[in-house]
């Protein structure tokens, strides 16, 4: 496979005929890699009509033949080895290392849903029996199973170029689920997106399936997200991006005639909660943990720890001059893109102009192009409520520290504050009484909770909850990492009285799937 | 208990200070019952922040408390006899046996959800062991549980003062959710709306739950509504009514800082599609049964059978001149309300104006205020397709029939529908290989899908589904009826490495709930 700046669409590949451009190497600000064309008008209405077509062999495929398409996809994923580092790599500005791990952690997360599919685990059908005799009416034979929305529309994020990308967790969950998907290649990576693109449209073609089950557009301005959000033909939408990015998807589905939901992930500060006692007793080994946390991946992580907040003591003060010194000694890094770098700096100078900030770290210039520098802030619990702007995400190594005066103001900021991907506690045995208080309130402002560690690092498993209270997502009541991403892009259907020949095999009634069901309110032992 | 036209903000009961209504006996156009006085903003407030207090320790009673909870609900208002008949017959015109019936059906619900709360089969929990020794990094414990989204807003519906208003399917899922209600009552029934409102305000009281776990509000108008739906300390809306009103509070509810989820039940024309070996061996039965369901309560339910979809014959043409008489010898039917007449005899009259449009039944007046006759229109496909009002629901117990020319033309039909509560198919043996790729369509339009039955009468079980594809529910993923219904109300939460002393008992290391949960990929057997 071989990137050639081409559409996918279906088995075809073509070049796209709106205007064109090329991904930019943040390293260098030079342009790398093929032209590509943005996609047209009719390129989607293509797309979307493969789709369609698509939609009702592919729901129908066999447990067995959609998990060893997922399988395929790994494995050609797997097999791009030198090309696809070089060409993330030059993309993206990040090192081999993280390439090399982030294609590990994709492939992992590929095979995860083939097996949740293999394994039912995604669906629980459910029965309840005819009541013949029931008085004064009887009951008919009901039955629950799961049909997915139809075609979905996937827009991949910047900062993971293959785990929250083309054939990322959005991508394989609504595969997994029986939903072909048309995906937009994120501007900062088409390269990237090509290659993967390719590895998913062989899949599709080794495995016999409709060609309409994959297609990558590419566009190098907005009409082409509009136009798929719009399409009568999408039934649901996975974003990982900016909040003001997913909000402009989600006004765009909310207006349609039929308005669809969008699963937006949108980031967050996902604070970290550092008690007193801890920051007594283990502040060497959290201004550690800390600094790498904040600084991993130029800190353009979804749960980058943006926000600190901790209890006004001299132990306090030192501990940030022990992370401002850490910052300072840590290696400039290069962003993923020009435009994130300098809304980095644009970000990170709005703060250094505010009033009642302390600054931690030195400003430094950038000495090659679109080099970050890690950035440490702290102010009072009061100027923090009063001005919301320092509760806004900075995309990048940047984080302010909120001095509070005490649990309960702790408590105060923790109710002011918007939800959150993630919080963290951060404390010592003896942190309890006051840790406890807190959770209550951080429960409910958040997907995920830790304690004593850092946010950034999202495992792929069965309770993931990569997600949170509006603006961390548009659902809270959903994620997009793990194997319960595949229930945003399903819903129940109820059968009352389905011959047995009609009826899906999940709930027929000699149970041949062998799967797990809820029968009469009790599950079967299988 | 005694009704006195009082607003119910926690344990108070409040005269409303802004404009006064009554309610209709729509059987004499005469007013009935106590003189209601709106909600002014204050009140509003005042119940949101009642709400708010009673949150944290609403969501965290024990499985036990809630349960207790709602059965001394379902306790109260099965005490209620002579008086609740009486008011809810004097504000419908509902007959006294289909109040008693309702009745019934709303008691039973609420112990069904009293036992799912009980039995933890309204959660899934969760967990992935901690893998200290994974390489290259470690795996954190991680453990999924619930939490409530927050206090729920719920507007009941006018067809069911009972099953689906202040003690319904909306109010009684959210609170087995743990989360405090506020309802805001149907104007079409305020007095029973406030008599079943006593009732739970009086569980409230002898449970010991914070008050503000349920109020009831009255509006002449849409103002509480709108500030209700816009309030911030709302997380959830729980809605059953037409289309307009539905995506009214959609608006709202996607237009605040922080959008919030509408599950708007907003019906549907439930298509019956009657195949050609069915209409010779089954006319009779058909006819029968058609005309039960779709005079039923005078065609007030969601789930009346609104459209008849069947292939053009001779027989046909026998079944509609059969149906037509039935239809002209059942007896005339109060409606709920004059507004709901008037709309009816509206959408009557536009049909009639029709082109193209055979009607099977005669033009009755009414004879007494708001009594409805049925009506039966029927018209070409060709025509249906070409005009979008003949597939707008009429509530009331109207039908059109689509005359179709073959499968193709069916198939067709059914992939221009818009999404539904029901679909029908009535078939005979020898129709099973043209049901099958009906179903096959089908299964994409609605939430449930009957066979040789009629879609009024929605059972209350685990696996109904009241819901299905835009519009006829704002989020197909969920249901107003059955068990799951608790799920919108629930969101995940994933708690990682989180001490003991602090995690939810769900999820707790020893499992002291007795819970069957999901742990590492597998069910435990408990």
């Amino acid at each position: 496979m071989s990137i050639a700046g081409k559409l996918l669409l279906g088995q075809d590949q073509i070049q796209g005929q709106e205007s064109s451009f090329q991904a930019i190497n943040p390293a260098t600000n030079k342009e790398t890699g093929p032209v590509y064309g943005s996609a047209t008008s009719a390129d989607v209405d293509r797309a979307c009509a493969l789709a369609t077509e698509a939609f009702q062999s592919y729901r129908q495929t066999s447990a067995e033949l959609r998990a060893h398409f997922l399988d395929t996809i790994a494995h050609h994923i797997e097999q791009l080895d030198d090309e696809l580092v070089t060409i993330a790599g030059s993309e993206t500005g990040l090192p081999a290392a993280r390439i090399q791990g982030e294609k590990g952690r994709t492939i992992g997360q590929i095979k995860m849903f083939a097996e949740v599919v293999r394994s039912g685990l995604w669906q629980t059908p459910a029965l309840d029996s005819a009541l013949p005799d029931r008085q004064p009416l009887p009951r008919p034979d009901l039955r629950r199973s799961y049909v997915p929305l139809g075609p979905v529309a996937v827009f991949g994020a910047s900062n993971f170029p293959l785990a929250f990308s083309v054939a990322g967790g959005d991508t394989l969950s609504a595969l997994a689920a029986g939903a072909p998907v048309i995906a937009k290649a994120h501007n900062a990576h088409p390269g990237t997106s090509e290659i993967i693109g390719l590895a998913i449209q062989q899949a599709v073609k080794d495995c016999d399936l409709h060609p309409g089950v994959f297609s990558l557009l590419f566009d190098q301005g907005f009409e082409v997200a509009q136009q798929l959000v719009s399409h009568p033909v999408i039934k649901a939408v996975g974003f990982t991006g900016s909040q003001a990015g997913g909000e402009a998807l989600m006004k765009h589905a909310a207006a349609r005639p039929e308005p669809i939901p969008v699963f937006a992930e949108m980031g967050s500060t996902n604070p970290v909660y550092l008690l007193p006692e801890a920051l007594k007793t283990k502040a060497g080994e959290f201004a550690e943990g800390y600094c790498a946390s904040l600084t991993m991946g130029a800190g353009q992580f979804c749960t980058n720890p943006g926000l600190l907040i901790a209890i006004d003591s001299p132990e306090l003060d030192a501990l940030l001059d022990d992370i401002g010194q850490r910052l300072d000694e840590a290696e400039p890094q290069t962003m993923l893109t020009p435009g994130i770098f300098r809304n980095y700096a644009q970000k990170v100078d709005k703060l250094l102009s505010k009033n009642d900030m302390t600054v931690h770290t030195p400003c430094k210039s950038a000495i090659a192009p679109n080099q970050c520098h890690p950035m440490l802030f702290s102010v009072s619990s009061e100027t923090f409520l009063n001005d919301k702007t320092l509760s806004e995400e900075v995309f990048g190594p940047s984080a302010v520290v909120v001095r509070c005066t005490d649990l309960e103001d702790m408590l105060h900021i923790t109710r002011s504050l918007e939800g959150q991907l993630t919080v963290t506690l951060y404390c010592d045995e003896n942190d309890h009484s006051m840790a406890k208080p807190l959770f209550q309130e951080l429960e409910l402002k958040a997907g995920r909770i830790l304690f004593n560690g850092f946010p950034t690092g999202v495992e792929v498993c069965h309770t993931m909850v990569h997600g949170g209270p509006y603006p961390a997502a548009s659902d809270s009541r959903t994620t997009s990492v793990g194997s319960s991403a595949i229930q945003r892009f399903l819903r129940p259907v109820c059968y009352q009285n389905i011959p047995e020949a009609l009826l899906p095999p999940a709930i027929d009634s000699q149970n041949s799937l062998n799967l797990r069901r809820l029968q009469d309110g009790s599950y079967n032992d299988r």
